[in-house]
């Protein structure tokens, strides 16, 4: 039995999940979602249903084909077909008739209409607030994971910042990220952002054939995916002799950042974390150019919940990771942003990004 | 006028997208996903709508981020703040009451009841069989992106496999696979895959640290984004000194494979090629050992109609890409599969894909 426990460090989050669909008198959920099917199980799996009840074992279905990898990552899961959940054949366990079914509204609304073929007798009851709860808050196990992606990342960008040279384009430098992630991780979390100069003051600006003459600043947004989480870091290269205007932008921007790292606690909300650095920047008369919320959560996808954004009540848990990025975008001039990862603890946060800023 | 056609080769496929939207009596139509958007504009945006009416210019809905970038991509657009659509404001334009609204059935069941609140009087009609239908014809335009991306994987391929030396693993084949895909494209358009031996057996295997000692055959399944547009090929190493069951095997699927493309032509059913390839296996004792369906089409999406599967009653017609992919996976012996991408002409298919096989 030991053993087993040892094997499963996503047996709390799924028992969590499970006392939820008892505490909404729900008779079953089903969990489709790649990402939320993972958080609960550890398994990655692109067909795969987690039917959930309150007092009898959950069981994974999917196809054929995932079997053995399933079995192989989660001996500990019951397997079952998933042609009998939203196949053709409705899904009859014994003779339950499920009343009240938890489902999640990010599913496709052709997918749910065919659910309600599948249950047509039930009520169906959202259960994506309950799934993102506990998704957002990780276990030890995963910030251990968010820590040692992080790391790697650290690692990256000093090497690709050391291979930089004037001359080269976006995408060169882009490609030397890309590169590095690939062989030392598990690839990209999310699309490597490089942006010379100006263009860093476009928000989604995509690298393109731009060169850096070396002087200009440079901002570099990137995350290396590792044992299956993501990391995401900004940091910006500061020229040797920046424009007055960059020095004051920079130093503002650093200062927000700082501040809202120091604010970072748990009891207070995401919305409450986002305002911190707003409201500094605001009585610093750049109000209007941070023009995006303070940050997100990060793990199994790049973006996820918390989300510290204007007015989110979400309270801050120990556990919970966030981004902290604020910026200054000057269109047609200058953009500086800078982004660390960081995880709630019990009476602050942990800072795992380590990279110079 | 003659400049700004030339400037939009998208202009036939939401012509027509309008026209199907009139045919069916609706109001309007609202277009959010991603490739769809894209398929009807070239532009790809991660936040769009796109509002099309029967008589009236289309509009794109977008947020202030993306808005340069819409208007550099596509300057024939007329371009509206996305708020007015899905935020709180509901749509108003002019005092047209929306009566019938065409949707996509493939946004999020929560999505879709959020355009219920936008437009309350509305009836909902799914427009995802009509964007579908067009999208699966490429226009010329796409073609020269798909021969384009074919013809780079074919040279990565070549590249790699020159690179491949015995005592490397799984994991190190597809790497310098995937440096090649940065370096000359936009990198995978889906996680490369590499089996060595028996692991070709397991249709989804993932390259881990298996060893190939130069011996065994070697599977790999890549496809390098060019232009924006996905590539896919299956090809095998096959051994010097094969077993006389590989032989056997590799003969039967590669004939499969030859004749699925010596079938496909327009007129006939994506169901009626697959068909042509399952009936030759399973004549061939092997009907069970090819588990999965012939193929799928390829574009802005790795995986798009049309779907060459049993019973598929989509006619396939010029223009249609489409994958041909026989297998024959014998578990914890061996696996072989071909693949080619094709696009049907007036007459049979063009093969792009040009690695020996």
């Amino acid at each position: 039995m030991r053993r087993k426990k040892i094997d499963n460090p996503f047996a709390e989050r799924l028992a969590a999940f499970a006392a939820k669909v008892a505490e909404k008198k729900l008779d079953a959920a089903v969990v489709f979602n790649q990402a939320n099917v993972r958080s609960l199980t550890g398994v990655d799996c692109d067909n795969a249903c987690l039917l959930v009840r309150p007092s009898c074992e959950p069981v994974f279905y999917t196809d054929f084909r995932y079997v053995p990898a399933v079995e192989r990552t989660a001996p500990w899961l019951k397997v079952g077909d998933i042609k009998k959940v939203g196949g053709k054949k409705p899904l009859k366990l014994g003779k339950a008739k499920f009343a009240k079914v938890g489902y999640e509204s990010v599913m496709t609304h052709a997918k749910f209409l065919t659910l309600e073929k599948v249950f047509p007798k039930a009520k169906f009851e959202d259960v994506v607030p309950e799934l993102t709860a506990l998704r957002s808050v990780k276990t030890p196990w995963e910030v251990e994971r968010l820590r040692a992606a992080v790391r790697l990342n650290d690692e990256i960008w000093s090497e690709a910042r050391g291979k930089f040279r004037a001359g080269m384009t976006e995408v060169e430098m882009a490609r030397i990220i890309k590169h590095l992630m690939i062989e030392r991780g598990e690839g990209e979390a999310f699309e490597t952002i490089v942006c010379v100069g100006r263009n860093a003051a476009e928000c989604h600006h995509v690298p393109d054939g731009t060169v850096w003459n070396g002087r200009e600043p440079v901002l570099v947004d990137m995350g290396v995916k590792l044992g299956g989480y993501c990391s995401d870091m900004t940091r910006n290269i500061v020229p040797e002799r920046p424009s007055r205007l960059y020095k004051k932008v920079y130093a503002l921007v650093l200062e927000a950042n700082m501040r809202a790292i120091a604010a970072a606690k748990p009891g207070m909300t995401a919305g409450d974390l986002d305002a911190v650095a707003r409201r500094f920047l605001t009585k610093s008369g750049f109000g209007k150019e941070f023009g995006h919320s303070l940050g997100h959560g990060v793990g199994i996808e790049i973006h996820e919940a918390p989300w510290a954004a204007k007015k989110q009540k979400t309270v801050l848990k120990p556990g919970m990771s966030v981004t902290i990025e604020p910026g200054i975008y000057l269109p047609g001039n200058l953009g500086v942003r800078i982004e660390d990862l960081v995880v709630i603890t019990e009476d602050g946060c942990e800072v795992l990004s380590a990279s110079p800023k």
